[in-house]
């Protein structure tokens, strides 16, 4: 079933609002998730409402947010979110960047005590749109032992950075630092196949192309081995660390409903006027992206894509002709309609 | 055999300053070779030193530095290198991006018309060693071709971090963003082995795992897919078109001796001061540390490392018992000894 992006925002704001979110923080914990969903990342859209709201609810995430600047220099600010939503902490992070940027040339802001802040790429595309560039990550609960371990130790840290573009869109990298999602694996195990090496480990640590062995407790593994376990806990220590804030084996997962989260992240916003004219740096870019996209192809590959471009070509389908939802989510956002009391999407659309 | 640094040193300076590069230049030039011997990176080592000879000879790298600063705001800078040696260059950035992040909180320092600087951890630890977190990176000609594609178009552009810990040494990581060097491939068709899937392609640029396929006309690939393609691609958009300098197919391969190089680096520090107590976050950078290392391992696994620190293992060793160069390496050194009429290193040692 597809949906208006309008349908869906409203359905989602009468939702958070019922929770306690004041209009316009739902209109931003809403945003995001359309996003997501909008450029086919439907992990980070709608189907995180209902256990942002039972997380509301507990009280782990406040729903009227509360922010406060914690240290400030001139061309940084450390952030206390409170345990406010986390889109609410990260969108005043990046427009705090963005000004001190505007100011400095070059700003980052640390925040700590915050939540699950959706996809990275929204708080980059912020400040692409302001003709800077953005670098934007977040620590998570541990999901990935480190090199030759068997324990949950790091994050699949999301990275984002984003930078504009002459061409049709900015150019937008936004990646977790797990080789794949879980999800991948389950994928594999439902359709019987074998994963590639490199994917995950059993219980004891032991690499393995079975699905099913690193579903039974075993473990994903950080892209491209050291090198993806190096950057993961370079992003660790540049939020979790940096920010004072919670990291690595104090944060809890998010599915664990008994615990709060104190999550972590870092905007940097590099302003591009403070290198050079804005327009010659978007014309470069596009040459830039212009000799990845008109290299030659490898043989039965028929089009080369920029980072970010094919979930960009999503969107602006899904604009004009609706929005997805698979059975499973539209499941869960009705029973939570009924929980909250709010028409269901399934009846907004008869 | 095993050379002690003072005696490596000061053979590298004789031959730099033979070749007409000031004393205090040459220096700066040979501390970052040593330093990648000590800890075991033996491609960035005393092995460059014949190509930046015949670079300087042909006036492709300028022997005495010239160096200006063309735009400054008051967080950034943009250096122009006018062809300098890559190693005085990047060390006069990351001076001036620790100086402004003194005074702002965090700094960016771009550079254009540079030559290759050596190890990027060099600039990345003399930030950490001011109790500052440093990003730092650099373009290369191109390597690797876009997922998919069978064309170089981006380089295995090296990406450093550094962060100071109260453990033994900084956390550093280093790498460069393809998945190997090219010498791993040539390793192992010269031992006659297959090498893993995800290495590198053939000349049409279809995934292969026979080793001689890549050497013959095919690719190195990025780290991870596309993950590392899209690190690569933003770390190629931070450095060579945020400085106005040269990028992807515009830089013509280091080896090729008919051509000038334009490489450009991005230099960021962040000053932990202005978001924390700078020994509260060494201890909770040790904290993290400790996560890993104490983390449960793998069968046959005894023990972990964090990012660089198999490396400073190396160099503290070394710098006692001393350095080992491999035959080859001695050979070219003695060839170069011989035209520039220097002392060779093993008639040093008798």
């Amino acid at each position: 079933m597809e949906f208006k992006v309008s349908t869906l925002s409203e359905f989602s704001n009468n939702v958070l609002m019922k929770a306690g979110v004041p209009s316009y923080e739902a209109d931003t914990i809403t945003r995001t998730m359309i996003e997501a969903d909008s450029r086919g990342i439907h992990s980070h859209g709608l189907m995180r409402l209902p256990i942002y709201i039972e997380r509301m609810q507990k009280g782990f995430i406040r729903t009227e947010s509360k922010i406060t600047v914690e240290k400030e220099n001139k061309g940084t600010a450390v952030i206390d979110g409170h345990f406010s939503a986390g889109q609410v902490v990260a969108t005043k992070a990046i427009d705090i960047a963005i000004e001190k940027a505007n100011e400095y040339g070059i700003a980052a802001v640390s925040v700590k005590n915050s939540n699950h802040f959706g996809i990275a790429a929204h708080y980059a595309l912020k400040a692409a749109e302001k003709d800077m560039i953005a670098i934007v990550m977040s620590n998570t609960a541990p999901l990935m032992p480190p090199t030759g371990g068997a324990e949950k130790v790091l994050g699949n840290n999301p990275l984002a950075i984003a930078a504009p573009s002459s061409g049709n869109n900015p150019v937008l990298l936004d990646m977790a630092l797990s080789n794949v999602a879980l999800g991948k694996v389950l994928f594999a195990k439902n359709n019987g196949v074998e994963i590639p090496e490199g994917w995950g480990t059993d219980k004891n640590g032991i690499p393995t192309t079975d699905p099913a062995s690193v579903l039974d407790g075993g473990f994903i593994l950080p892209v491209g081995g050291p090198k993806g376990f190096g950057l993961a806990l370079m992003v660790e220590m540049l939020t979790g660390v940096l920010s004072g804030g919670d990291f690595s084996k104090m944060i809890p997962s998010m599915y664990d409903t008994t615990k709060k989260q104190s999550i972590s992240h870092l905007m940097i916003a590099i302003n591009i006027s403070s290198f050079m004219d804005v327009n010659t740096f978007k014309d470069l870019s596009e040459t830039l992206g212009s000799y990845v996209k008109n290299a030659l192809k490898a043989p039965g590959v028929s089009q080369l894509y920029l980072p970010g471009e094919i979930e960009f070509g999503v969107e602006e389908k899904r604009i004009k002709t609706g929005i997805p939802l698979s059975d499973g989510v539209l499941e869960d956002l009705a029973t939570l309609a009924n929980t909250m009391n709010v028409t269901p999407l399934t009846e907004v659309l008869k």
